[in-house]
C-alpha cells in the first residue's frame, strides 16, 4: 500500500510513531497501536501507528511521519512509501500472560526489556508491564531475570580490578555521602567508579552536586582512564546507556508515584552489574518519607537486596540507616558540595551528622573490598589525614574541574514562631521548598538548615535560608512556606 | 509565566494537550503528564503537559497547541498565554487507591469515570485504572456504582412506556438476531428502542448491518418520534452519547485485548440503563471463540448480570446459548442483512438457525414485558403472518430507507479437500477472512457459508463463497485462506 509522507516536523524523541487518516485506517482495518511497516527501497522500520481524525493534520493517502523516521528511512515531505502490517511484538502476549498472574522466565522478561529499550511498546503496553508486575508482584527468580534483562540490553563496562559501589535508595534531602565515601575508598587504593543519578523530584542528585565541582557528563572511555588514574570516578550514568530500560519504565511509574519493589531491585542492581561491582554496599534511610517507612519494610528489603544479588553473584552489604530528617545542612546542588567540601577539607563548620554518616559507609566497604578489620578507624585517618581531599581534587582534576557557582542571589531567613524543641523536620516539604526555590536546575538555589531535630529555639531562631536565583522563585518558595514551613517545634 | 502560542496544526480528537520545550519544563519543575492551567483573558482550560525535545518543533518560550485548545481559547499563532501550574485530577488518587487493592466507592469512581468522560486523564493514567480493576477485580458494589457513574456522566433518554432491551456480548459471526427480534416485539406493541454498536474486531455489527436498509446515525429528537410510531428503532448508539466513558475505557483495553469483568458488566448495563429499559434479555453464547468459553464461565456471568441487574432495578435474564459456530450463512454487513430479510419474508432459502434462536429470544421478551405465556408460539405467529416484516418496513421506512449495497462483485469458492462431515468451524478465521476480503467497511463484502457444523461433505463441494470489492482485498483474503480456510472436516 503506498502513501506520500507528510513530515510532521516534531520530534518526539522517543517511539517511532506513523499517523495515518482515520478513514485510511478503517479501510485497512488498522488500529490505533498497531505496528506497521514503513518501507522505502532498501530502508525499512517498524511504527507504531496513530490516528488523525483531522483531513488538515494527515489527509488520506498519506502518511504523517516525525523526525527520528525520516532520518531513518531518509525520505522527505512528498516522497512515496510503502506500508505493510506487522503483528505486535511478541512481549505484548508475556505482558498479558503477566497481568493473567502468569510467572515469566528470562527468555519472556528479555523480549519486553528488549522492546522497551527499543521504543517498541506504546505507554499503554508499557503501563500494563508496570501495573501486573506491581499488582502481581515479581518473584525472586523474575526479578533475577528482570535484572539480568536490563544489564544485557544496555551497555556493560569491565574495570581491571575488584569493583566496589554503594548505593542509597534515596527519600532524604541532603545525604550527600558519595562524594565523601568515594574519595576515602578510592584514596585507600580500592575501585569504585560511581554513577550517580541526576534529581528526578529531590532538589539535587549526586550527580548535579557534582557538578558543581567537575564535569559529569564523559564517554565512557574517558570514565575508564579516570580510574585507571585515581580509582575512582563520580559521573553522571543517565548519558552511559547502562541499562536503559530502567529509566523507561520509571518514566511509566511516576505518574502515579508507584515504586514497584520488584522494579526498584531490578533497577538498582542492573545498574551495578553493568559496571561490573561485585561488592555493593545498600543504604535504605528509614524515615516517613522514603521508600521503607517502617522496620517490617526496611527489613523485608534488605532480605529481598541480599538474597538477589547472592543469585546474581555479588556481594551485597544492607545498612538500614536513619531517614527522620535532612542529612546535611545544605540543601541543592551548590549548598550541598558546600558540605562535602567542608567535611573533606575538616572545616570546623563540617555537619557532623553527614561526616559520621559518611565516614560509617566508607568504613564498611574498606571491610567488604578491602579487608580492613577496623573500617571506621581506617577511614576516619584518611579523611583526618587530608588524603581523602587530595584524592577528590585528583578525581576533579581528572574529570576536568568547573568553576564553582554562587550561592542564589536572592535570600529569605525563615525563623521560628515559637519557642521549643525542633520536633520534626518534614522531608517532603523541604525538598520541595528547595525545588520551587529552583533547585536543582538552578544551582545556587536551595536551603541551609540552621537547625536540627532535638535542636532548642527561641522564638525568632533562625531555621533555615532559602536561596534562589530570582526574585520571583524566592516569592514563589516564601509562598509555599507561608502554608508549610516544614518545621513542627513542640 | 507567559508563552507564546505556536499552532502545532494538528487535531488530536481527544485528550486536551499542550507542549512546552524541555527546557522550560525543566526551569518550571514540570514533567510530561502534569496538568497546566492555559489562560488568555477570560478563558482558560486545563491541558495534559506533553515536552518536546527539539526546538524545532516547540521552541524555549513557546507552548504548543493543538486545534482543539485554540479554538476553546479563542486564541491562535503567536498569541501571548499565561500559564499556571494545577495538581493532577483527584482521581488519579483513587486509581492509585485501586492499584494497592482498595475498593473504591461511589464518589472516587464517578471521579475516574467524570475525567475520563471528559478527557483529562492520559493514556498511562487510564490503563492503571483498567489494569488495577482488572487484577484485583470488581466487586459488585463497585460494578454496580461504577454503571450509575457510567450513566450519571452520559445522555439519559426516557421513553413514555415500558421498555425492553436486548444484548448479546457477542464473538459470534452472523448472529444477526436483533434485526428479527426487535420488529417481531414491537409488532406486539411492546417498546424496545435498540441502540447497537459497529464492528470493532467483528466484521459486522448491527448498526453496519442495518444501515444497508435505513440511515443508522440519528438525532436524539429523531428517534424519541420513531419510537412513538413504531414502538422500536435499531439505531447506532456511538454517536448518542450513552455512557461514553464505556467506549474511551474499551480503547484502553484492546491493545492489549483484555475483557475486564466489571467493566464489561458495566458496560452492558450503563447503555440499558441510559435509554431506561427496565426488561432485558441478556444472550451469552458460549463457545471456544466467546468470552465466555466454558460453561462454568458462562454460569458465573449470568449469575453476576442477574446480581448487578437487580441492584440497579433492572429485570434481567440471561439465555447461554450455543457459541461454537456462525449463526446464519452471511458474514458482512450486506450478507446478514439479506438472511434477516430472507426470515422476516418467509422465505424458503432462509437460515434456521438464525430464525430460530430470533423467535426463542422473541419469544423470551414477549414473556419478560408482554405477559405471554407462550412466547415462543406468539413469536412464530407474528413472525410467519408477516406482521413482523410490516413492522421492520414501518421501522425502515421511519429512521429512513437506503438503496441496498451490493454484493461484492469479485468472488471466490472455497471447497473441501476432502470427504467427511464438517467438524469445526473457527469463529475467529471466518470473521478474520470476512475483515480482510473488506467487512465492514466495504458493506458487501463478507463469506456466505454453504455448510454448517454436522454437514456431510463431498470432496469439491462448496465450504463457503468470498465476497469483496476489489480483486486486491479477495486475493489478501485468498492468501489468508490458503493457511487458513477455518473449516475442520473429518
Amino acid at each position: 500500500m503506498k502513501f506520500k509522507v507528510k513530515d510532521m516536523d516534531i520530534a518526539t524523541g522517543g517511539t517511532l510513531v506513523a499517523i495515518l487518516n482515520e478513514n485510511d485506517a478503517k479501510k485497512l482495518d488498522l488500529h490505533s497501536g498497531d505496528r506497521i511497516l514503513v518501507k522505502d527501497h532498501n530502508k525499512e522500520i517498524t511504527c507504531i501507528l496513530d490516528l488523525s481524525e483531522s483531513r488538515k493534520a494527515v489527509p488520506e493517502g498519506s502518511i504523517g511521519l516525525f523526525e527520528e523516521v525520516l532520518d531513518r528511512l531518509q525520505v522527505r515531505n512528498g516522497s512515496i512509501v510503502n506500508i505493510k502490517f506487522t503483528g505486535k511484538p511478541e512481549s505484548v502476549t508475556h505482558i498479558r500472560d503477566k497481568l493473567f498472574g502468569k510467572r515469566l522466565h528470562y527468555q519472556e522478561l528479555y523480549h519486553i526489556v528488549d522492546d522497551i529499550t527499543n521504543d517498541r511498546l506504546t505507554d499503554i503496553e508499557k503501563t500494563y508491564f508496570v501495573a501486573a508486575s506491581f499488582t502481581h508482584g515479581l518473584s525472586i527468580e523474575e526479578t533475577v531475570d528482570l535484572t539480568r534483562a536490563m544489564v544485557e540490553t544496555g551497555k556493560k563496562i569491565k574495570f581491571a580490578s575488584t569493583t566496589l559501589d554503594k548505593h542509597c535508595i534515596g527519600g532524604i534531602p541532603g545525604n550527600r555521602t558519595t562524594m565523601i565515601v568515594i574519595p576515602i575508598v578510592a584514596a585507600a587504593g580500592l575501585t569504585i567508579p560511581k554513577t550517580s543519578s541526576r534529581a528526578i523530584t529531590s532538589p539535587a542528585g549526586t550527580a548535579d552536586t557534582m557538578e558543581c565541582l567537575a564535569n559529569v557528563e564523559l564517554p565512557e572511555e574517558k570514565i575508564k582512564s579516570i580510574v585507571r588514574k585515581t580509582h575512582a570516578c563520580i559521573v553522571h550514568g543517565g548519558s552511559m546507556n547502562l541499562a536503559p530500560a530502567d529509566d523507561k519504565i520509571i518514566e511509566v511509574e511516576q505518574p502515579l508515584s508507584i515504586d514497584a519493589e520488584g522494579q526498584l531491585l531490578a533497577s538498582v542492581l542492573a545498574k551495578k552489574l553493568s559496571v561490573s561491582a561485585s561488592h555493593i554496599l545498600i543504604d535504605i534511610p528509614m524515615g516517613k518519607s522514603t521508600k521503607a517507612n517502617t522496620w517490617k519494610k526496611a527489613k523485608h528489603l534488605r532480605t529481598k537486596f541480599e538474597g538477589i544479588g547472592k543469585k546474581l553473584g555479588m556481594n551485597i552489604r544492607v545498612i538500614i540507616t536513619d531517614g527522620s530528617q535532612p542529612i546535611g545542612n545544605g540543601i541543592g546542588p551548590l549548598l550541598e558540595a558546600e558540605d562535602v567540601l567542608a567535611i573533606l577539607q575538616n572545616k570546623p563548620e563540617a555537619p557532623a551528622d553527614l561526616r559520621k554518616k559518611s565516614l560509617m559507609l566508607a568504613g564498611l566497604l574498606l571491610e567488604m573490598g578491602g579487608g580492613y578489620r577496623n573500617g571506621l578507624k581506617a577511614a576516619t585517618e584518611i579523611l583526618e589525614s587530608g588524603q581523602a581531599w587530595r584524592q577528590m581534587k585528583k578525581i576533579i582534576q581528572a574529570q576536568g574541574p568547573r568553576t564553582m557557582p554562587q550561592r542564589g542571589r536572592c535570600t529569605w531567613a525563615v525563623r521560628s514562631g515559637k519557642i521549643g524543641r525542633v520536633h520534626e523536620i518534614n522531608n517532603e516539604s523541604i525538598a520541595k521548598i528547595a525545588r520551587i526555590a529552583g533547585a536543582p536546575f538552578d544551582k545556587g538555589a536551595g536551603l541551609r538548615l540552621a537547625k536540627k531535630v532535638h535542636d532548642p529555639v527561641q522564638r525568632g531562631d533562625l531555621l533555615y535560608t532559602i536561596y534562589a536565583e530570582s526574585g520571583f522563585k524566592l516569592n514563589l518558595a516564601k509562598n509555599f512556606v507561608y502554608h508549610d514551613k516544614g518545621y513542627k517545634i513542640q
